[in-house]
């Protein structure tokens, strides 16, 4: 047992109430990186929650169909299996399997992807309150199944601009960004609102495309937390009934 | 455009209230397979809700910072982009930022890799009824951060076995599998019960460790079911408030 990595990690948050705001602190789930190694050769990178790591990579493994020989945690944020790295050859699957970002890229590498978002963006709290609604409204398919995510991009006026929905929450966020790009909409003056919660990979899909303001109707990553803050992005989660945990950036939600 | 294929399919269900079963008609979302070509060579495939497949690569190349050239639909499960295919050289990547299974291996070798569940194990409706309310009470990390996929196994008893948390619900499984392997439970006599939505790689899962029967606090999709179905495992989604819907194999729901 490593006991350095805790699931959960305290954060200063600014909680918004309608005209109140409030600094206080908030307990999120933790999410990094655990590389696997196959005889010291890294072969994948699954993002994870940290505890019962030999658990994972023994699952995980057998999903795959790789048997496997013995995994022993090297250190908080990798786990070595004695086993052959070719085992691993051409598994996109290995990696995909486990998360929704990530295969033999590590995290430093994904940071270098991304941009700052420098433009000065700001949205009030009366119309962040309202995003989440309107999304909802807009999710026909939703509304037929319970069984969808949604992605929205709003206007900071609280206009939608444009919604689309996927059973896989990052298949949202990418048919969204698609379409921004096709119609060269300047996301930087835009929201993002999710229907779920807020992990890394949105938050980073939504830094790559220049969409300054993030905001989920659920709980954010620890990961998601931090790479808004070096990104120069708002980050708000739980909005719900008017209210709101700020993150990330609370300058932007005015 | 693809006219065939549908956001949502219409699936007959059970419905279990209490001691009181019915046959009636549900909508689930659609779960299906997109491949990915460059120039005609295939280079991933992702799940994902049809709909605006386009918009989807388009995300996905952008966030994975591949400039692509224009992509077409070639027909219902696959769309062409004109770029090269060593673009995707190395990117397990591609395939994970996208969804939450697949790689390169297409849904026929998906099928291949898993058994059917052989074992006769049935679970009472009664019983059924308590699993997530004793899911979420182990849940204790949840219970802190609201921001965690929980995975539990239970006896037909009704017992909790063991329960694994994790931000990624691929992951959540993986731990709990894992443990099942070293612990040597059999899981044929078990219960897999889901905090979030029954998803395609979720009941894999449980079909390659042989959990005869899958239940979900919330939605399945289109292609869970279909995977339930072939593999003999009962799969129950929206267990709340002593109601349940039967999507495969009720005879397993006594």
């Amino acid at each position: 047992m490593v006991a350095d990595m805790q699931p959960t990690r305290d954060v200063a948050i600014e909680r918004v109430d309608g005209a109140t705001r409030s600094t206080t602190r908030d307990s999120v789930v933790v999410e990094a990186p655990l590389q696997l190694r196959a005889r010291g050769t890294p072969v994948a990178t699954i993002m994870r929650t940290p505890g019962a790591d030999l658990e994972l990579v023994r699952g995980l493994l057998h999903a795959e169909g790789i048997s496997g020989g013995a995994a022993a945690q090297i250190d908080e944020d990798a786990v070595d299996i004695d086993v052959a790295a070719d085992a691993f050859a051409g598994r996109g699957l290995l990696s995909s399997a486990a998360c929704g970002v990530c295969g033999r890229v590590a995290i430093a590498d994904l940071e270098l992807r991304a941009r700052e978002v420098a433009a000065d963006t700001r949205l009030s709290a009366s119309v962040l309150a309202t995003l989440p609604a309107t999304l909802r409204d807009a999710q026909s398919v939703f509304a037929a199944t319970g069984g969808l995510h949604g992605a929205g991009l709003f206007t900071i006026e609280g206009a939608l601009v444009a919604a689309r929905e996927d059973v896989g929450r990052h298949n949202a966020v990418d048919k969204l960004v698609g379409w921004a790009l096709e119609a060269r909409v300047d996301a930087s003056k835009h929201v993002l609102v999710l229907s779920g919660r807020a992990g890394y990979e949105l938050v980073q899909k939504a830094i790559m495309v220049g969409v300054p303001i993030v905001a989920s109707v659920s709980a954010p990553s620890s990961l998601a937390i931090e790479l808004a803050e070096r990104f120069n992005v708002a980050l708000v989660g739980f909005v719900r009934e008017g209210r709101g945990n700020v993150y990330a950036h609370g300058w932007r939600i005015a």
